[in-house]
Parts: structure tokens; C-alpha cells; sequence
């Protein structure tokens, strides 16, 4: 057995997660596409089953109340909560991410000009205030995944404001007094590259505006500190590192200041501060639940639920520690396995500025991955050219990421 | 055996419809909410538990491709669409009813204003046009589900349009060459009113306006003819008559002459002309791909999927026909047992302004309906004072409807 090959033994025997990955619904694949949707939990199908045949077949209306059904946006938001660093109270589960940066940035735009005439409960929403409309900048990151910067376009258009697209590194050289929000990913989709959120956040509100932050890429893999650095809005996805399933709802952060204020741009009756009165006009519940829009989609929402349960116990700093060991191991393999020159990494080599995926540029990188994937090696592709790894810390094991490694070397070799 | 119970065993061994109350998950209750949740469909959980073991858990990421996931939401959408009297390739599933809502009514208010370009796919969306901004105010049915209300009040705000709430039979004197769009409901949800949807239609289009349907009431219960009415756009829930399940995904419907110049303000990754390009800038896809936004929410969308298969070989005239007979014989049977007075149908008696279910004002109508719970009458109440009797004629019986108006007799009784 190699040298590699041992120590991936020995760094699985001493890992404080390993007993995780029995949680796990996992075959003999290196499953390195968590990063894109996780991997099953093992609880997730029982706990369906009952909110199928019980909740719904037996107790059905019922179910909104005595199953929780009603409350469950607010009660899966706390059990993300942590995840971020967000203190209860603060994360309403729902809706596409998509949907979600549409409210979070038509929101935050709000908030910077002062626009909403700080709506409590009982207030009306939408009146008074002394619209600041010199704010008439949105910044967006250049490097986004693309759907944020389609939303953040979509927004600019409805509330006049422009559209400044940058590198989150020329974003502090870039912002104004016109600036109204900032929309960053917390890491590069395409590299694994993790953007500064603390001093970016910083210095978006030195100049009065707010810092939107999606954390796709981030919560789950590694600790984000939401309320320890002052981010005002953020949304993420769950199908990733939090293992939810396909499409299964995202999530919308709400800091706790801003909540009295923020305005959505989508107030559906399940964000009315008594949505069972059927009242005509609308009045903004209180805290994390005006993030709600509309009926949350219960098996998708509870199947979720389900998959946050693997986290009990789990600390994130022991996952971050966890995926950079991971990440550090996997590309000291790809250097001792892959003829040099084969595969270039575009993945920061410090850790402060790593996510929790390695990308390699590779010539012929969507045929390479299809062979990867025929050999038991799933990552993806993104196009023009690059392969990606994602590390799963909760079931993505060492000697996982010397085999990808290896099978790398084979595959490029055949 | 009195003669209303002989005449439901009569009526339902008549039922050509009798067969398809075996595909559900049904008990001994009457079960008259399915106009707020619809019963379980019994081949859901069999082919939940397929999605999530084998699909997500064994193939996992590429079930986006081998299971048919991305393709799930236009599908599913040309499932529905003969449900609504649609052509295929004009419906897409996902989001919620609210979110629906938002899309249709921007994208009516930029098309009644030439806003767009004609972007057909491979143009770019929101360049050129010529705006026509003499069109400056929504019309929004008053007596709405909440929800609609107050998803218009926010499209018009960031539209610029004034919002105009009146009863659906105002409409057509309040039309104007300044009114952009008009939202209506195919039924009012409390009374079950059916409205005048061809004719209400027709006054919109009089003056150049678009119309937008809200079918939630009425999709699965009785034709609706949206292509032959000329209708423009329409949303609609899947959780109520079509049994998809609590907080199933919701439809949009873009009439086809209109899908060229559809101008989502919630355009994303999902509805790009090349998603897995990955491009910075949004170029729309044609048809009703248009209409989506995020990764489609694949656990609850493929369990209505499942639900839908109920509706094979059933004609929407059949349903129909028996949706009114059902509520005839349950308004006759209120007749013969309960005592004058205490209750008035607020459901109209002709056949052309009655929807599926029944309203009764009831004094007491909250407490009413505890004690016809207790009693194995499952209905809903409306505040203040109105009793719920949805009929779904895929699996309501005539003797459901008896037993339910004799155990209301008995309850007002008691």
C-alpha cells in the first residue's frame, strides 16, 4: 500500500467525524459532488414516510396545526440558524434562493434609503419614510453564480437603481454614498475561493450601505458568523452541504435590527402578522416570519428538517478543521498522482482563502469528469474547463480523497 | 333508511366517477376540506419513497439528467395544462401561488405597456420597446384571497401602477384606457361564487388590458378554458382540488402569443435559454420555461406528479357534472334537516355562479365546525361566521354529502 494510502487510513481512524458517515445513505462512489446536492441522509425516508401516510393521508388538514406544519419555516430557520452563527429567531426556510436574493436585495435597498416607515406589527407597511434616493446603486459580484446576478438586475430595474457588476476584490475601491447593497457570494461557485465576508461587510457599510450575502457555497462547510460580523440580509441554499435533497427550500436571513424595517418586495399572506384573519390590507408579521411569502411546501420542507438532524452534536469549527484537511490532502494526492502540467488548481492554497471545494483546470475537463464518473469518482464539470471536488466533512472520508485523486492520475493517464 | 340516504346509495351507484375514490387514501371520516388540502392520492407514497432511495440516494446528482428532474417543471406543466383547458408548452410548475402571482403581474403590467423588446430566446430581455406608461393602474379583486391583494399592492408599487381593489362585477365599468392589468378569481374563496370568467375576459381585453386568473378554486372541479377564453395569464395552486399535497408547487400559465414578450421580474438560472452556460448576462428561454426561476423543489413537485396520475382517463365534464349534482343534494339535504334559519348558503344557487363547495353563514360558525370535526365532518371555517364544505368529486360520495348535512343538523341540534 502506498504512503498516501496509509495516511489516508490513519487520518480516517483519528477523525472526531467519522462516525458521521454512517448517518448516510452511501455506496462504494467517492461522492464528491455534495457541494452540488448532498448526499441522502439515512433518516430522511422514514421521516417522509410518516409525513406522507400520517400527516397528510390520515390527520390531513389537521396536520397544519397538530403536525407543526404551520410554524415549520421558522422552527427549520433555527436549526440553520447556528449553522451561520445566527442567533434564534433570525432565518425563515422557503422558496427558491432565487426568490430569496429578490427579497433580500429589494429589501436592503429599502433599508438604505430609508424608505419604510419602520413597520411594526400592527403598522402598515410602505408609508412615510424619507425615501433617500440618492442610494441608486446596486454592486453585485461579477464572479456570481449567474442566478444572482439575473435577480440582482431584476431588482435594480424595479427600484431604479443601476447595476455595478465587480470583483468582490474592487468592490471597496468601488462603493459610494450612491451604493445602496452590496450582493457577494461567500465563495467563488467556480474556484472554491472564500471571499473576506468580515472585512467586505466592513467596508460596505463605511459608506451607509448594506451587505447581502449568499452563503450557498459556505453554510454547512464552514463557520460563516453572520451576526458576529454585522451582515445584514443572507440567503442560501440547503440541497448542498446541508443535505436536503433536490431543490429543497433555501433560506433568507434577516438581522435582527433590520427586521422592524424590512420591507419584501413579495408580502404574501403567510408574512401577514395574523395571516388567518384574511384581512385586505397587509400587515408585516414580526421578526424572521416577514421573510414568508406564500404556503411552504411541507414534504420538501420536513424532509429537510429530517437532514438537519445529522448536525446534532456536530460543531463547525471541527468541520472546518475537518474540509481543510481534506482539501490540503487531496491536492498533496493530485501533486504526487497527476503528471505535472496535467491540472492546474484554482483553488487558493492558503486556508483563509479556501471554500470547502477544490477546482482543477483541466484541457478536455467535460470529458475528463464523464470518465471520473465511469471509474466511481463523481464530481462535476462547469464549463469552459474546470473540475470540481466538493468535501463533505460529515461523509467524505480521507481515503475518499486519495482514491479521487488516484483515479484522477489513471484517467488522465488512459 | 330515509329517503335522502336511499337517494345517495342510488346517486352513487350511478356514479360513473365511483371507481376513482379507491385511488385515494380515504377512512371513515366525510372528508370536505379537500378545497383547502386534498386527500392523499394512494400511489404518492410509493413513488416518494422511489424518488428519495433510488433517485436521490442511489443516483443522486444524476438523476438531474436520468430521472427527468430538470425537465419536471414544463412536464408536470403540460399535466396540468388540460386540467385548465391549455395547450401544452404554456404551463410550468414551481414557487408558490404568491410567488406566481408576482410574475404574472409584473410581466402582465410590461406587456400591456410594450415595455419588452419581442426578446424571443437568444435576445436579450428589457432592452428597447416603448413604454407605454398611460397604463398606470392594476385592478384587483376586493373580495381576493389576501395573498393576491397584497402581491398586486407590492407589483404595483414597483411598477408604478395605482391599485384599484372592486368586486369582480365592478370591473367592467371601471375599465380604462390607463388600466394595464386586471387580477380576478375564477371562484371567491369564501362563497364559491363562480365568476364570469369568458365575459370578464373579453371587458379587459376591450380596453387593451391583460387579464390575470387566480384558478385555485376552480382547477380539478370544473373546465376552465383558459386558451379558448383568451385568457393571458393564470396561476393556481395544485394542493387543493388536484391533490398534490400540503404546499405542493404552483402553476403559471403564459398564453403562447404572449411567451415572446413574457418579461419575468424574478428571471432566473432556470429560465436562462442556456442554464448550464453559466452566463453573466440573462438571455430568456422560449416557451414556458420562461416562467421559471430557481432549481425546481423536485421531492414535493414529483409527488404531484404521482397525484396527477389520478386524473387519467377522467373528463373534466364528468367532474363538473358531478361537482353540481354533489352540491345540489348537500344544499337539498341542509334543506330537509336543518332548522330554518340556521344557516343561509351564501353559495349562489345557479349552476353557472356555483364553484365546488358550499358556503354556510352560520351564527357560531367556529364552534360549529370544532364539534362537526369531533363528529367525523371534516369542513373549514372562514371568520367571521362562514362554514366550509369543499366537494371533490374524484372521491366525495353523495352519502358523504347526506351524512354531512345530517351530522350538521344534528350538531346545530345538539
Amino acid at each position: 500500500m502506498s504512503d498516501l494510502r496509509q495516511e489516508a487510513n490513519s487520518l480516517d481512524r483519528e477523525d472526531e467525524l467519522r462516525a458521521k458517515r454512517k448517518e448516510f445513505v452511501l455506496d462504494d462512489t467517492v461522492y464528491l459532488d455534495g457541494n452540488s446536492l448532498g448526499a441522502l441522509p439515512a433518516n430522511v425516508p422514514g421521516r417522509v414516510a410518516d409525513v406522507i401516510a400520517r400527516q397528510w393521508g390520515e390527520l390531513r388538514i389537521r396536520s397544519w396545526d397538530e403536525s407543526g406544519w404551520w410554524t415549520a419555516p421558522e422552527r427549520i430557520g433555527d436549526r440553520v440558524a447556528p449553522l451561520i452563527g445566527a442567533a434564534p429567531g433570525q432565518v425563515v426556510v422557503g422558496d427558491s434562493t432565487s426568490v430569496n436574493v429578490f427579497k433580500a436585495l429589494v429589501g436592503a435597498v429599502r433599508l438604505a434609503r430609508g424608505e419604510v416607515s419602520g413597520a411594526a406589527s400592527g403598522e402598515v407597511v410602505g408609508g412615510g419614510g424619507h425615501p433617500d434616493e440618492g442610494r441608486d446603486e446596486i454592486i453585485v459580484d461579477a464572479t456570481t453564480f449567474p442566478t444572482d446576478g439575473y435577480i440582482a438586475r431584476s431588482a435594480a430595474r424595479l427600484t431604479g437603481c443601476r447595476i455595478t457588476p465587480l470583483a468582490p476584490a474592487e468592490v471597496p475601491a468601488a462603493l459610494s454614498p450612491r451604493t445602496a447593497a452590496v450582493l457577494l457570494n461567500h465563495a467563488d461557485y467556480r474556484t472554491g475561493r472564500l471571499h473576506d465576508l468580515p472585512g467586505l461587510t466592513a467596508a460596505v457599510h463605511a459608506v451607509g450601505a448594506l451587505a447581502v450575502w449568499d452563503l450557498c457555497h459556505t453554510a454547512g462547510a464552514l463557520p460563516v458568523g453572520v451576526d458576529a460580523h454585522g451582515v445584514d440580509l443572507a440567503v442560501g441554499c440547503t440541497y448542498k452541504y446541508l443535505n436536503g435533497g433536490p431543490g429543497s427550500p433555501a433560506y433568507l436571513y434577516v438581522r435582527e435590527e433590520h427586521q422592524a424595517r424590512f420591507d419584501s418586495p413579495l408580502p404574501g399572506w403567510t408574512s401577514h402578522a395574523e395571516p388567518f384573519g384574511m384581512h385586505p390590507e397587509f400587515e408585516a408579521a414580526r421578526g424572521a416570519t416577514r421573510g414568508r411569502v406564500g404556503t411552504p411546501d411541507i414534504l420538501s420542507m420536513l424532509a429537510l428538517e429530517a437532514a438537519l438532524d445529522v448536525w446534532d452534536g456536530v460543531s463547525v469549527d471541527a468541520v472546518r478543521a475537518k474540509s481543510l484537511a481534506l482539501t490540503d490532502f487531496f491536492l498533496r494526492c493530485v501533486e504526487a498522482y497527476v503528471p505535472e502540467g496535467r491540472v492546474e488548481s484554482l483553488t487558493p492554497g492558503a486556508h483563509a482563502e479556501r471554500g470547502s471545494q477544490v477546482a482543477l483546470r483541466c484541457e478536455g475537463a467535460g470529458d475528463v469528469m464523464k470518465s471520473l464518473i465511469e471509474r466511481g469518482v463523481v464530481g462535476d464539470f462547469r464549463p469552459p474547463d474546470v473540475l470540481r471536488f466538493g468535501f463533505t466533512p460529515l461523509y467524505v472520508s480521507f481515503a475518499d480523497a486519495e482514491r479521487a485523486a488516484r483515479v484522477l492520475a489513471e484517467t488522465l493517464d488512459a
